[in-house]
């Protein structure tokens, strides 16, 4: 009866949409508390044992170096599909192919568990979130179809239900719906059913708000407010030239991303094709994850390189630091008065004896480097936040060089430069340009609440992106793809899963396509599939190249 | 050379892609600046005859009615395509139906003349320009594509460049690029192709900031911000339970949208099936333009009933008072210190011996009528802006009356409630629901420039939507579609177009579309078509078929 009540109202699928968002909001926010008790620990052990440095040196990298194993172990013992970020796979699976074991309930808690270890072990892995929650808002989604009662219906719903709970992913991870959608657009697929926006967009919304009702719920906040909330001054939150500076910090960034990317693929390519490490990681996943997170907490440890780098600062801490609306050059001139947050993030980027422009520069330089190595540690974790916070990071210190320079040197007119801008268009610029998409642009305006800054951060999205798409470079997402051998959405990949070797060879051969990625217009296809050997293309390879190409 | 060094940064489509916004933006600034002087003059003249009443009558009647006879009989002579929003026919287009008449040049300057007069004749006419601007934008679109060399290309290119010029249309109207990428996606079509995606932002993003940079060189604003940039407090921008108020008030707006759309169907089929009405109409466009404008404005002359619901204010002027931050409650008790502007709008909004109250809902209470009479004129002119402006007058009363109960009313505690969100939640809920979109909820919060408030305009949008969309109801650009026999894009009025009479018969004797709207499954229609005679199918209806089942 309370059924027929509720499908009065609705049909059953919009309820179904509702759950899914609800219930994903619920696992971000849970998870989200957990790990800040856990990191909490961390720091209350790490103050207590002040003085002793031997302890405190133990304390920090024992700790983060037993949470990697621990995930790393756990993950692999239950599931060992859990690792990586499980967007590439994600994207396989809403393509159509039928990968039962990244949909399994073990791999689900394998993942969940997991990511709570990685995200608890802090700034030190300096890993996030997002990718997972993708991949768990996608094995949580198809279960709810088991409410439906019409048999055909459950076949068409789940590929709808596969691209609302990416969005739902996205949106409840950051309470940001609109850039959830924009996200299940882009990532997703090589195109989109309109009919799944309304979805899209119901699922995303209840997850963002839900996720923000349950922390005004807990105390944290009075009203709904977004996530990293920043306040800049509406009057005049920019000069019309400084257009061009953020243009500039877009090239910037996009160069940064070639490099971080050249870097990413080399050490993947490394730790593949090096045997003893390849050996090593074949049979002793834990220990190698133990290592390396030994290995970057010591690095990270406040008196070796950690005091350069602001370490001791959370990624939270590190990115509300970093968007910071008053110019550090300000804060330099009267920093005695500071207000007790404001207090610890200054002193974390100004040590005693270092000018903040050698921490960041230090920061964005080391962090390469720490970041490339995270990225190669076999456990489930988010390679998107880091990013977005390293990001912020070039950003800040571009916004900082030209505060430090317009306001009272070139210039001769009062001109007051808002750095925590910068840092807002540099994130989004450098996780843009790094994934090949531009949701990031909306994304960090939903983070921050920030609308005033809507073009800057789009310009410097757009000019990264332009920079970071030329020459078929492929993103952080086909890195991962091509290298875990997975069949990513471009259609030469596809063909690279499916074709015989003889096919393959021939579109290896292909000269504007040299690993293998990027999109061909159908009518290409069709003229080079003509020209080439008709007898290759099996069924099989036909099906997937229909499902592909009717878009284009 | 030239082409030579550009083509080595990009190819060609993308300079397009910039010019065309660029473009668009430019004619839209130019319009928007010629309309302001055209309505100045109409203001100056109007004060200068003030103490002679019949003078002042005849200028606030006759100029609208001149304006639009103009505009009818200018746009009918050159172009009988002309008249109307054009998004219907954009839609048509963009499903790949042929329609030459609707691209061509001469309808490009109909609209654009035509479009001036219309929006210079006022509020008393209320009509606004969004829908022509993504009409033109399709039209100037496509001229582009003669730059390219390869023919094959050009093919390929012209579908591509429709859909981005839809994007283009609404970015550059209102300096909102992501609402203009998300129209683009939910009104152009049933399936979207992400390979036009990173044009559609590329291009909205030219139009939008060209745009806005555009009323900075004209010294209109020290920097770029939202065309109608407010500034609400961001502290406590609401209280947790004022969300349950935000969800009223989308019920509100989408039983506002059903009555508001009965009239307009109503009216709209009383023209054409009233004998005397339709001759008068076929023959003398112009004089019934003249006829219909003289009769709306004799209504808001300031004398009649003008005196009630703000007549004197232009619709950018009602927009702006009805965001305003500072609830009226507040203005009332002193209202002897306001500067300026606020100073026009309070006295527009509270006439002596009026409360705003009683205006507001007269306003309200009188638009309907208005708008559903100024949608029958015959001329170019968009239906958007009108709504949404009726939409922040829905908020704005929900959002005084909150004010007014829970100040000192009910609540003992002290609570300010920020009547101006209500109003953008309601602009964003009713437009939402009229068009049956969601992109409104975004678009509100990009013109205004006001992040704190996306979840109350999302949670206002998607009720609104979810409660006007139930049943099937035809949305307004699908009772357009359907009057005026044009080809909508949900497939069984594509249906309607193609097949022959006996399938027409059948389709329209199906129980779940009783007018031919709304979209079914592909197993459904290859069900119905498999059950009912099989042959009507003629190869041009299986074209289309395959065409728009795609997604499905």
């Amino acid at each position: 009866y309370v059924k027929k009540v509720l499908v009065y109202f609705a049909s059953m699928e919009w309820y179904c949409y509702a759950l899914l968002g609800i219930i994903t909001a619920l696992m971000s926010f849970f998870m989200d508390m957990t790990v800040a008790k856990l990191l909490n620990a961390h720091q209350w052990l790490y103050g207590c044992l002040k003085g002793h440095h031997l302890l405190q040196f133990l304390c920090w990298t024992l700790y983060p170096a037993c949470l990697c194993a621990l995930s790393t172990s756990f993950a692999h013992s239950i599931c060992p599909f859990s690792a990586g970020s499980g967007v590439p796979e994600a994207r396989a699976i809403l393509l159509g192919m039928d990968m039962p074991d990244y949909l399994s309930l073990s791999n689900l808690f394998a993942k969940l568990f997991g990511l709570i270890c990685t995200l608890a072990s802090g700034s030190t892995v300096f890993l996030g979130k997002v990718g997972p929650f993708v991949h768990l808002s996608i094995m949580v989604g198809p279960t709810f179809i088991l409410l439906y009662e019409n048999q055909m219906e459950i076949r068409a719903a789940k590929g709808e239900m596969l691209v609302v709970a990416s969005a739902v992913g996205v949106a409840s991870c950051f309470g940001a719906p609109v850039s959830g959608v924009l996200f299940s657009i882009e990532v997703m697929g090589t195109h989109y059913s309109v009919r799944d926006y309304c979805p899209c967009f119901f699922a995303a919304a209840c997850g963002a708000i839900t996720f923000r009702l349950l922390s005004v719920c807990s105390r944290d906040q009075e009203t709904i407010q977004a996530l990293f909330k920043t306040s800049f001054s509406s009057d005049l939150p920019y000069q019309p030239f400084e257009i061009f500076i953020f243009a500039l910090l877009g090239l910037f960034c996009s160069i940064l991303s070639c490099i971080y990317l050249f870097c990413h693929r080399w050490a993947l390519r490394f730790i593949k094709t090096n045997k003893p490490i390849s050996r090593f990681l074949a049979t002793e996943k834990s220990l190698y994850s133990a290592i390396v997170a030994f290995l970057l907490a010591c690095f990270t440890f406040y008196h070796s390189a950690g005091y350069f780098i602001a370490a001791e600062l959370t990624m939270k801490q590190l990115l509300t630091s970093l968007l910071d609306g008053t110019s550090w050059y300000t804060v330099s001139q009267n920093a005695s008065v500071l207000s007790e947050p404001q207090k610890t993030f200054w002193q974390a980027w100004n040590p005693p004896g270092r000018s903040y422009f050698q921490t960041l520069g230090f920061f964005i330089a080391a962090k390469v480097g720490l970041l490339v190595v995270a990225c190669t540690l076999p456990l489930p974790a988010g390679y998107f936040m880091p990013v977005f916070v390293y990001g912020a990071a070039v950003g800040r210190l571009v916004g900082e060089g030209s505060a430090y320079l317009l306001s009272d040197g070139i210039s001769s007119a009062k001109i007051l430069i808002n750095p925590g801008g910068y840092a807002l268009a540099g994130a989004a610029a450098f996780s843009g340009a790094v994934t090949h998409t531009l949701s990031p642009a909306l994304l960090a305006l939903e983070m921050t609440g920030q609308c005033s800054h809507a073009v800057p951060a789009l310009v410097a999205t757009l000019v990264s992106n332009a920079v970071a798409r030329a020459k078929h470079r492929p993103s952080f997402y086909d890195v991962n793809t091509l290298l875990i051998c997975l069949q990513a959405p471009p259609l030469n990949c596809i063909f690279l899963a499916f074709l015989s070797s003889e096919a393959l060879a021939f579109f290896s051969r292909l000269p504007d396509s040299p690993i293998l990625l990027g999109t061909i217009n159908k009518s290409q296809l069709r003229e080079r599939l003509h020209q080439h050997r008709n007898e290759v293309i099996e069924p099989i390879t036909c099906r997937v190249i229909t499902r592909t190409v009717q878009s284009y």
